[in-house]
């Protein structure tokens, strides 16, 4: 079996650890992990867990000066960024050192939905001026887009008995609800990624690796159907939204809820996050290069049923209901 | 035959004309061409030449009220925008007019060397912001490169026969010139685009179009062997480079000088514009797409000497010697 020498930033975070989970199941090739941990998080619980596993686990900064950096990365052929957002800045720094080190594919963090380059989510502003240095230095890599996760398209319900699986309030219905966006189970954004980085066809490029198309309206439907209650409905215009972004922009103590409001116009308004757009912008599909992983993949049903049965884990590891 | 509708704007310009002459002379499609004109322009000798060859000639101001463009725009397939440089930003007021009339393909003005989207030329800078404007529209694009020219790549011949045809200072050497860049002659760019544009294969795409990759020293070891002089040879290190540009940039003046030595630096030094690196940042290639245009593209073999025949034609229609 082929062996590929991966490293890690971020493998303890929500979509890190469902990454670490989809290259140590992986039958098909067999991944050696490093996970660069700082320094000031070497102890916590996660990280000796991740050592159980078989992870390498070493202690690293990225604005340490650059050759302690290319020391670590030298034999890496593939460097994964699920860095936390406010670090993004760093990432360059660890793309640098990728370079110096000769890795061969680096995987900047997008993880997320599928948006135009610029001018449409700041967040997505930011990781693009990421993929622009990439290019800018001609280092391999791959980007990888999931949608949204399954584990923040929960609708509430009026008996409240699902409020413990939600993380952050609920997006609000964007205009009618009609327009469609690929949803993701986070726990599978690692078996995508398992495939997607040992696969030559996907170097230098972008990829969308997704389950399948729901509009919100569908979303509250199955909950409605699952739960046998009605799940709130509240409605927000295109309008009401943008207004909403223009508001908390003045505020940058809101920049979650900007960034929150952006996806959702994207996704919700614009109808970015979709295979057609994708295409357009010139992402490869991860269902066309990987039809066999259909049948591993959760459906939202499955995730539903599991969050009414009290068995939903909401990610980041913390519970607001 | 296929019937395709065309709006060029920049048609009596370098690249404009080269597209206007390609698109005439296509033999597997009837390009119907309406050139933009600026109000000021309509008088020119060249616009009335244009319209004696059936282009359509209208009178248009990229900054009029949006509705005056879409009303010029519908019905019409394609948009190219060879527009001067210094124009760029209203370019995006000509692609929101396209998005708005329906077209289904614009060409924004690229048309130059193969180069990163960020960080490396002020002017591909400039252009990317325009993409990123038409990805955000999800507007049907096709960007075109076709290196750097032939006509911007005669050496200098210590007799000074050839001076005529130089159209500004040629570039020094970069290093020690054995960078390889793909050149192509301006009077072939129109040929390229008359297949690009008809092509489904490159809707939403970049391509890269050129003739030949040479090194600066193989360009003027062969002006050497057919003028059986000794061309001038000046040298500067990539540092010298980058001091320069760093030099230049302090003065608003001299945005020429800074546009040419980014150029130089990215073709000369970086390596930027070649197939290997095109492809790279996701361009596909005029070679592979129409491997049959190869016999009907200059040599720069023969451009040199029809140049020291002293039929070398300098573009701009400006001479300098």
């Amino acid at each position: 079996m082929e062996t590929i020498k991966v490293a890690i930033v971020g493998a303890t975070g929500a979509t890190g650890s469902s990454i670490v989970n989809g290259l140590l199941a992986s039958d098909s090739v067999r991944y050696e992990i490093t996970a660069l941990i700082r320094p000031a998080s070497m102890q916590k619980p996660a990280v000796a867990e991740l050592a159980k596993r078989g992870v390498k686990v070493v202690s690293a900064e990225l604005t340490a000066p650059q050759e302690e950096l290319v020391n670590l990365l030298t034999g890496i052929d593939v460097v994964i960024s699920a860095i936390y957002i406010a670090e993004l800045k760093s990432e360059m720094l660890l793309a640098d050192a990728a370079k110096a080190a000769g890795v061969k594919r680096f995987v900047p963090c997008f993880f997320a939905t599928v948006i135009p380059p610029k001018g449409v989510t700041a967040l997505r502003d930011m990781k693009e001026d990421v993929l622009n240095h990439i290019k800018k230095m001609h280092l391999g890599y791959t980007v990888i887009d999931v949608g949204w996760w399954y584990q923040l398209s929960i609708p509430r319900l009026p008996s409240g008995r699902i409020d413990y699986a939600l993380t952050m309030t609920n997006s609000p219905i964007a205009g009618e609800g009609k327009v469609p966006s690929g949803l993701t189970d986070l726990r599978d954004v690692g078996k995508f990624v398992a495939k997607i980085i040992a696969d030559p066809r996907t170097l230098n490029r972008m990829v969308f690796a997704y389950t399948k198309l729901w509009t919100q309206t569908e979303v509250r439907d199955l909950m409605d159907r699952l739960s046998g209650e009605k799940c709130t409905r509240e409605y927000m215009s295109p309008k009401e939204i943008q207004d909403a972004i223009a508001e908390c922009l003045t505020d940058p103590s809101k920049y979650i809820a900007v960034a929150t409001l952006q996806y959702l116009n994207s996704w919700g308004v614009r109808g970015d996050n979709t295979p057609e757009i994708a295409k357009y912008l010139g992402y490869l599909l991860a269902s066309e290069l990987y039809p066999e992983l259909a049948s591993q993949l959760r459906s939202l049903d499955e995730y539903f049923q599991e969050v009414l049965d009290g068995k939903g884990v909401p990610p980041y590891g913390k519970r607001l209901g």
